[in-house]
């Protein structure tokens, strides 16, 4: 688990998951295939009223993969006019605390 | 990994992160021991400037355990005025996808 952390909240209108998984799977693909990734995890709200529908938690070897992953085929893929409706908070994480039952 | 995520992402003013980090760990010491938990990383974003500086990511055996350790004695200690300058977006998450490299 040693490495960064990028995480990603979407908002995602009720009734347009499968429009979301689509544009979304386009660039996991492309993601997972990137020098340095090391895994994902996309998480689905069970209560569809709240916010932050979807949440996806990527481990990365380091800020500077993750950097160079989310260059210009990243920025091509999510110009794409239909992101527009599923606002998105990215951001790079470092992890704090980590305990395990 | 089997079970329930529930994610919760805090906003933290810039110089504020050891009074959030105070009033997190009396709540997470709390959760930590109760039963059906798992595990839980506590992540820091990289960049001060981002808005969900804060994200609490934890497992649990399921939706029915996460709710019971979210009741009265949870309600209690975060019903610290302190909390009011930390707002948070909590919420409960299946597993969509997990992939490893």
């Amino acid at each position: 688990m040693a490495g960064i952390v990028f995480i990603n909240c979407f908002e995602v209108p009720v009734g347009r998951d499968e429009a979301f998984l689509e544009l979304w799977g386009q660039i996991d693909d492309f993601m997972c295939a990137q020098p340095g990734f090391q895994w994902r995890r996309l998480h689905r709200s069970l209560d569809s009223r709240v916010k932050l529908r979807y949440v996806n938690v990527a481990g990365w070897d380091s800020a500077a993969d993750s950097d160079k992953a989310h260059g210009e085929e990243f920025r091509r893929m999510q110009s794409q006019p239909g992101w527009l409706e599923f606002p998105a908070q990215p951001a790079l994480y470092s992890v704090e605390r980590d305990d395990r039952a």
